[in-house]
């Protein structure tokens, strides 16, 4: 790579706020939808319709023509839209969700990613939201926290669980653990997917989480088959279960963090019990350029939801279980083409026994 | 451009953000010059080093090894640097100036950048700092602001002000006004470049300026040939000159506003009289990929700086001077092979006379 494409490199990562932004609020400002109602309106009729002055729209469309998501004619100076019209909407709409969670969770709070990292604690949420501690404590007080992320992890869990069970064994009537479980949706998908007589689901995560679990339970008719269990997962992992889960939650914490929650699940489980795992997972060749979880998910977990943590490749999540007296009996992981080409995060599913 | 193309180009730009902050972040932690100086070290030495716990180097790591940036060696577990170790460190310390100005100026401030539009004030500035008003007044108050802003804007003026100069003709002994020259910078420049026997120069701006820009005529010895007029652009431009300058300033301004100054300069100046302006541009195609200046002005203007704004094509500069009664004598912009490639902004110049 030569001095010149190197400086070239950096100036794409310098433009990726404005870009990100302009992009982001287009749409905010209802651009794009008022142009797929009318296409061909000009500046002047767009502004006027969005309550916008003609020449900011005139700027942020610059963009989107350069990069055909929008047409601009010349002749008529009027707008319409080109390649965001065959967008599907389910897709855009997924999509959107993203880019808000990017925008309200990490646009700000990247800032301090720096002092983040040098402390370990998130400066971000400390410096906008006088609030200390992580993303996921954050989210309980802050209504704008909350609703650009619960809205993306409804999408995501109902996306990804079908996948994970279709991977998972559980055995029939077998009594499952679902560690930092929150507040039963795993529980509840377990009995639904995984449905067979004498099948016992227990949701493990702290005390207070116990009273919304109890009544998602019961909203969703699963009560007789659910229950929950307070606890703290680097305390003590309840014992009596075959098959513990463990989801979208060992990416949240550094190796000897990690180490522990393995050697508790361990510990909890008899020879033969088996622990399920699925993170977000980072390619094998971390140069492969289809993947973008390494441009993400560093900087996601050190400066906006941990200040610790972030994905690891699939095959260091097998070591680490082999390590903690594992052994692993599945490991996949889906690949870019398995999903669509707006999706950061891949994840991956690690299967182990115990065998000592 | 097909669906899938178009989201995979949406997930280019959400990871803008991380991927910019990342790659700063390695900057401001020391972790390049760190490797720059003991090539090979582990995660766990380079975070003894800098003070951060290893597993945060090994995941800021990830992304500047799969930019090629800095190497990897598994076998070891040491990190060099690799397309890093070949930039020029006056090249380097250009582009971090540039990336601290976007971290400091723009990063949470475009957060704001749907509001800014919607009501042309920067809203980002009032939420973040409590200030009312445009960028250039936020820097006399908040030194953050100033120092990321003034670094750079000292680079950007010695790089480009000799360029501007070679193309712009200043007469023997003529009385030249640099309108909205600050503190004089713009007027001790044309006095050094362009000596002539009777020259004179005059920095036009608000008259809070006098007194730095008088100091800085006498610091740079110019005191004899320089003066200050203090007033508003948009009330009256003096009379009295042969040669206009007006640079980096009316790409901070919507159409109407632009044709106020230039319809001022038109009454200020005498039939053949001279106005030259420098100011960024957009390329002529506004597809053509190898520019970057519509990724960035419009949310830097909009969302940054003014609230209002944004540069336009060198064509639009020409026709807008052509409408307010100027005839064009020259119209010059840089072409993306004639700038470092990590520069954004492209500047123009147009030289016109006025005909009637």
């Amino acid at each position: 790579m030569t001095p010149e494409a190197t400086l070239a490199r950096f100036r794409e990562y310098m433009v990726g706020p404005a870009r990100f932004m302009n992009l982001l609020s287009c749409f905010e400002l209802g651009l794009i939808d008022t142009l797929r109602e009318n296409p061909g309106m000009t500046a002047a009729k767009l502004g006027d319709a969005v309550g916008v002055k003609p020449d900011a729209v005139e700027q942020l469309l610059f963009l989107m023509v350069k990069e055909d998501f929008v047409a601009y004619d010349e002749g008529s100076g009027g707008y319409s839209l080109d390649a965001l019209a065959a967008v599907d909407k389910g897709d855009l709409q997924r999509a959107l969700a993203y880019m808000n969670l990017i925008k309200v969770v990490m646009l700000r709070q990247v800032f301090y990613l720096t002092d983040s990292v040098r402390t370990g604690k998130l400066a971000g949420l400390k410096e906008l939201y006088g609030f200390d501690g992580n993303l996921y404590g954050a989210v309980a007080e802050h209504q704008d926290l909350r609703e650009s992320w619960s809205k993306l992890m409804d999408n995501v869990t109902a996306r990804i669980d079908p996948w994970f069970f279709e991977h998972v064994d559980i055995p029939p009537g077998a009594r499952v653990l679902d560690v930092a479980g929150n507040t039963g949706l795993g529980a509840i998908h377990t009995y639904e997917l995984k449905k067979s007589p004498g099948l016992r689901v227990t949701t493990f995560d702290l005390p207070e989480k116990e009273k919304e679990c109890l009544e998602n339970f019961q909203a969703h008719g699963v009560a007789e088959h659910c229950s929950f269990i307070g606890g703290d997962v680097f305390e003590e992992i309840p014992k009596g279960f075959d098959v513990v889960l463990i989801k979208h939650f060992l990416d949240m914490f550094d190796k000897d963090e990690v180490f522990k929650i393995l050697d508790g699940v361990h510990r909890s489980l008899e020879v033969g019990g088996q622990v399920n795992i699925m993170v977000p997972v980072y390619p094998e060749d971390i140069k492969d350029p289809g993947y973008y979880t390494v441009d993400f998910f560093p900087t996601f977990f050190l400066g906006c939801t941990m200040g610790q943590g972030g994905a690891q490749k699939l095959s260091t999540y097998q070591s680490w279980l082999e390590e903690c007296g594992f052994e692993v009996t599945k490991a996949v992981a889906k690949a870019p083409a398995d999903i669509p080409s707006d999706v950061i995060p891949l994840p991956g599913i690690v299967c182990a026994t115990k065998i000592a």
